[in-house]
């Protein structure tokens, strides 16, 4: 069998530690170059694919992609950019075919959440169609732990990491401050559907910190929610609360609402942190204040978490591995054999079982009262947030690769998005 | 000479570096039985003082205490409470002095920024006064870097790496993104009066960022802003902003005013970040992202800068070796004796000129345009940055300690603040 090239895009928000699936997939690739003859990445994603602006892999320096394990966000940039239906995005799947042809592409590495496992999943479904053999692999990734079947995955270990020591240095701060001053702090965290990441902020509970989290998967009771707010601060004297972004009311009505949608359809969220200290401050006249920590906590690969990274760059390698042995249409996934000690493997899933499946917080990893988690939930977590992968520093900052992304010339038409 | 105690407080908003100064004046004094006896902590700072709620540090381990030096915020609890003028605040200048003779207190040290030195100044003016002797000796600490006469202040270290690692990670993440969604990222961080955080972001453009800084020193233009922000889109497909709490129109309003105020009359700021975000779409379109660092910043002791522990451990150390040598008013100081290789001793500043001076950003570290720092800025930023110093962490998280903070015996009648 001769050697083909392979295709890598990163898809959809990027994380701490989705170039560490990039350096999986190509250090892998790289030890079987009688197999994988390059790895040809999307620049911006399937963007790249569609558009033929692809990046020349071979051009880096084994250091640069080694240096992709301790750099955060997308090496190759990413894009939000959805396909559609087969028969609805039938124009951008052919082409995509078409590229594939043309630079002899047989393997698709599609780095990316649920969305991605969709499109990765009808890539497989149309070559076998068209007669083009592709072995489509999905490597998951996403902050918000929203994938099905895999235990967990890569890029929310570290944020999970971040928003849980983030949570508990500002309540120390808190704690200081609350005689005469804060006595309320909000922190705003991402998942627009699952509440994974602020559960994340319950971690603290353990550490003598009186929080509180409100969930997506939890409807919002104001009166409820003031009344428990007033409860610990006479307690306790301050009081954290971690609000995800998605936080909703009743009626469906994001508390953040702002309107606008990104190219998925989703609503583009911000600011329910102010709403909540506001309304906190309306009804007890506690001081507050509070923090949204937006990109930064996704970015943050400054202080992954090292199971995290390990995984993100496991199932990279993983990847390879399965497309390397002929399987097509799956995705490695994460195994979790044991908590304490933790022990994990990785396990392989067939797209068709991911492709447009959310996985929500478990009601019975959401306290009775619905503002924390529950000591299963922190057996999930706990594991996953273990130890600690510095990125080298140099002049006081991290010393982050920016990769050459060198162009692979054209062969084709140009296509317009 | 009969060994006498030690009165220790914090002041003001804390730091993720104050207990590191703390740890160095509890271990100095532990060095010096024969002089000082033991260090009562006030218990939410000054405040402790005025209700005699004294804290005994004996009571803590010397592991304890030396868990301070990496644990951030206040260990034993900061205020926010200014006193005033001698004739103003008689009362509660009378009642320390009290307080100090009832407890054989001879030496306070108050651990903050301007208004403290200002009470410090004043504590001392009032015991040659009345006649009781106390060595009032003000350890500097502000996030806010804004404290005279020394060359930087004691937690200004950390919060700049930790906005600029921050703001380097978030462009990371953007400039991944910005095909397709985000090209604009907004940063909000501290500096109510002063640019030193926000500066501390223009470090990333050595690190081939496009990053604007608006500071307070600069009155806020609109367009020029704008057309500025388009300039930089146009040419590198993104963004990134940093603006400080405290940028102001050119009439003096805030860009993020909320209209309250604290114990010490100064505004409440917030929200500045989303005010220029929508600015920016709504000029242009671009869509955008924007954080609030808030306590995040000062908080994050994870990220601590090396060179900052160890000169607030240095300061609290030499505040303690100034009082036993008898010196009186005065302010230990990090002074600059070379840049690269950085190079600093501590020195000993007269409280007189240190009380209610600000040091703002000279214009010389401002770029022309307003938006940018200068090479001299870098200059001086770099060395205050170097250096990592991570907490231990047990399962995931820091292992900061929490002080078991028992109470001394009261021996005075109960005081209304």
């Amino acid at each position: 069998m001769s050697a083909r090239n392979a295709f890598y895009a990163q898809s959809g928000g990027v994380t701490a530690v989705i170039n560490a699936s990039a350096c999986g997939v190509i250090e892998t690739a790289r030890r079987h170059t009688d197999r994988i003859a390059n790895v040809y990445a999307g620049r911006y994603g399937i963007i790249g694919a569609l558009t033929e602006d692809l990046i020349d892999t071979s051009q880096e320096s084994d250091e640069s992609i080694a240096a992709l394990r301790y750099t955060p966000a997308g090496a190759f940039g990413s894009c939000r950019y959805k396909l559609k239906s087969l028969e609805a995005s039938k124009r951008e799947y052919e082409r995509l075919i078409e590229i594939f042809k043309a630079h002899d592409i047989g393997y698709f590495f599609y780095n990316g959440g649920g969305d991605s496992a969709d499109t990765c999943y009808k890539i497989s479904q149309l070559s076998e169609k068209l007669g083009y053999p592709v072995q489509a692999i999905h490597i998951p990734k996403t902050v918000d732990n929203d994938l099905p079947i895999t235990d967990n995955c890569p890029g929310f270990g570290s944020v999970a990491k971040y928003i849980a020591t983030s949570t508990l240095e500002a309540s120390f701060d808190v704690r200081s401050m609350s005689k005469t001053s804060t006595k309320v702090f909000v922190l705003e965290v991402m998942g627009r559907h699952a509440g994974w990441i602020a559960a994340a902020g319950g971690l603290v509970e353990d550490h003598a910190i009186p929080v509180m989290i409100l969930f997506p998967e939890i409807e919002f009771d104001q009166e409820r929610f003031i009344a428990a707010v007033k409860d610990k601060v006479e307690r306790f004297d301050f009081c954290t609360i971690v609000i995800s972004e998605g936080a909703k009311y009743p009626d469906g009505r994001f508390l953040a609402e702002q309107g606008t949608r990104d190219a998925f359809g989703h609503a583009q969220l911000g600011g329910a942190a102010p709403v909540v200290a506001n309304m906190i401050k309306d009804a007890t006249g506690y001081k507050f204040h509070w923090a949204v920590a937006d990109y930064l906590q996704r970015a943050a690969r400054h202080l992954a978490s090292k199971t995290d990274v390990e995984q993100a760059y496991a199932v990279g390698r993983a990847g390879v591995e399965f497309a390397l042995a002929g399987h097509n249409a799956v995705m490695p996934m994460i195994k979790r054999l044991s908590n304490d000690p933790y022990a994990w493997e990785v396990g392989e899933a067939p797209l068709s079982e991911v492709a447009n499946v959310e996985k929500f917080m478990p009601r019975e990893f959401i306290s009775a009262d619905g503002f924390g988690i529950t000591s299963a939930c922190k057996e999930y977590l706990i594991p996953l947030i273990q130890g600690e992968d510095y990125p080298p520093f140099e002049r006081g900052l991290p010393k982050y690769v920016t990769l050459k992304n060198l162009p692979v010339a054209r062969k084709l038409a140009p296509f317009e998005l």
